[in-house]
């Protein structure tokens, strides 16, 4: 019997799970939110993944459920526990990248460097802290935010009025996440996936360009970084890994500051963007790992397989028409570019789709990329 | 709008089409003979390629037919023609690939070396035959043979009387093919890649291990081959392709003789057995390659990512239960192991998936290509 992995959400992510669930012969079973998902093609069923009998309705005969992203409900997750279906990442995990009060409290008492925080439950809290950092912080809203959603600079207390306003004790979010404004050199992100019986691997650490609050860009490995820094960094991602019984792949989004610490900044319980570059640029890609260890299936070999690999990401997409219109000419330009189309319409800001190149030399695998990648834009 | 390709042919060959085509954002259709193929996933119907009716319901709305095999009766693809279907490769072509008296004559008539060959039409034809070429020869149904089916070495005419006794002149067999036992230091393949506007790449040339007339070991590149037999070998699959008017992927099985000629053994008008390995093994896949030639795409760039590429085929599958029974021992054993599942059935001989290792040591790739196809054998 073939395995059968359910994943929860059609995004790119589960879009991205399809050809190592083809090549290893695994059964993928996609719940999307809608019809016409990125992950249409392995999608069996459509339906809101709020609902508990959806979700347990779905999840029947899988051997494992996993996810496109990390949204599931707790109570939906202990639906399916209850149900005795292997859930990877399980509930605990989840609730860490959940909440990212939650993430700070857990990383602090694990004792992981991250940036100077607070839970601020009004202005006057957020006004002291601001008082204490220099007169700027960042201030995020525990829980629903990704790609720069959900956070912001500020410098008075009462730029965050409006998300005090709507703080719903109710709901578990009684007070905003406050942290420094890091003076870091650049940011990095240090991937890894552990199996449940507790095998962890790592990629190379990698950096990132962020644009907007957005991943614009990766270079793997990380330009420049020395023993030490991979070394701490791959430390902290396997104490993370271990600690929160993260079971799946991992990706810690890290600052170097300007003074040599690393500090974390965000992390993902799922493939992420900023691995990639792992589809071409590995022996095994973030996705077919991801597979591997849900099913608790052994780790496959993380190494790159060139000097240089380099991911562009396709934000926005084509103002008119599709990728796949632009597709002639980006093809023609770069014929070493890995394109990835993630068959989603155009939006301002949005994924719809991403570059890779490899090679011997950063500075061309950066050109080939970004020729390659414009093609798409604008 | 996606391009859409309708593939006629279920096979793993079909399926493996659909990893470029999820990350190129290509829709992917096939026909497929039975439910339950190797490429159900991408199955959107079920058919007999035979029928007219059924090729042309299923043709309809797609960019371009391609297949999964060369079977396609000549009268089906002219009425795919006849409806304005882009069919790659065209009948014209195919019907070199779909009778090998054909496809000598067309190949003699090119000037391209080939195993001294006839046509014969009876035991007679036969016997001056092999006593003009020592004795022994290599007789060959016409049609419909693949994996050493269809091929027999002979040393008396009567070996061949069944075969004779079933030519059929109606339905245009009237003829064996028999052709002198090539005295060869090994087998080669060289793949190119022909996209209907005229362009052609190739590969790197490839030594291919066969056992009972079945390809077992892909080594790539071919270890030891000069600059100059390399240059023959592209030379003469970039003349096939050019001449016939070949569009998709070409690849040419070839005799490397003892004394240092190279002759031209089979053709394939499709991705290739011996092609496999540029899954990994490539920046541009000969799956990959096949969507972007089909569709008049450019064509990528078909280096090898690593010094060696390996591929052995799983033939025959476990005796007992699946490839996924087998693949946590198999995983565990070799983590660098490419493992590809094609989700069929165990049975005697028959391909039923395949493992690749890429590596800076030849020696070193082949003992993990084979540890991690062995757990999947007997």
């Amino acid at each position: 019997m073939a395995y059968r992995i359910g994943v929860i959400g059609g995004g790119q992510l589960a879009r991205m799970m399809v050809p190592p669930a083809v090549q290893l012969g695994i059964e993928l079973h996609v719940l999307a939110e809608v019809e016409g998902s990125s992950a249409r093609l392995a999608a069996t069923a459509v339906g809101d993944y709020h609902h508990v009998e959806t979700v347990l309705d779905f999840a029947r005969g899988v051997d494992a459920i996993t996810f496109d992203h990390e949204h599931v409900p707790q109570e939906v997750l202990a639906a399916l526990v209850d149900a005795g279906v292997a859930v990877h990442p399980g509930p605990a995990a989840l609730a860490v990248a959940q909440d990212k009060l939650v993430m700070r409290e857990r990383l602090t008492a694990l004792g992981v460097p991250v940036p100077d925080w607070a839970a601020v439950r009004d202005e006057h809290e957020l006004a002291a802290f601001l008082a204490d950092h220099g007169g700027r912080a960042v201030v995020k809203t525990a829980k629903g935010g990704y790609d720069g959603k959900g956070v912001r600079v500020v410098r008075e207390a009462a730029e965050a009025a409006d998300w005090f306003a709507v703080l719903d004790e109710a709901a578990g979010e009684g007070a905003l996440l406050v942290e420094e404004l890091v003076d870091f050199r650049r940011e990095l992100a240090q991937s890894v996936a552990r199996r449940p019986s507790g095998d962890v691997v790592a990629w190379p650490l990698v950096e990132t360009v962020q644009r907007d609050g957005v991943c614009a860009e990766v270079l793997a490995p990380a330009p420049g970084a020395g023993a030490r820094l991979v070394e701490v960094a791959e430390g902290i991602a396997r104490t993370v890994a271990a600690e929160l019984e993260v079971t799946g792949v991992l990706a810690v989004e890290l600052f170097e500051t300007t003074d040599d610490r690393v500090l974390v900044n965000e992390l993902a319980m799922r493939p992420h963007n900023t691995g990639h570059w792992s589809i071409e640029g590995c022996t095994t890609s973030q996705f077919e790992q991801h597979l591997r260890a849900v099913l608790d299936l052994p780790l496959g070999d993380t190494r790159a397989r060139a000097p240089w690999s380099v991911m562009v990401n396709v934000l926005g997409g084509p103002r008119e028409g599709s990728m796949a219109d632009r597709l002639p000419a980006a093809l023609a330009a770069q014929p070493s570019a890995g394109v990835h189309d993630y068959g989603k319409a155009s939006r301002p800001g949005r994924k719809v789709g991403h570059v890779t190149t490899l090679g011997d030399d950063l500075d061309d695998a950066v050109a080939r990329a970004r020729s390659a990648a414009a093609h798409f834009d604008a």
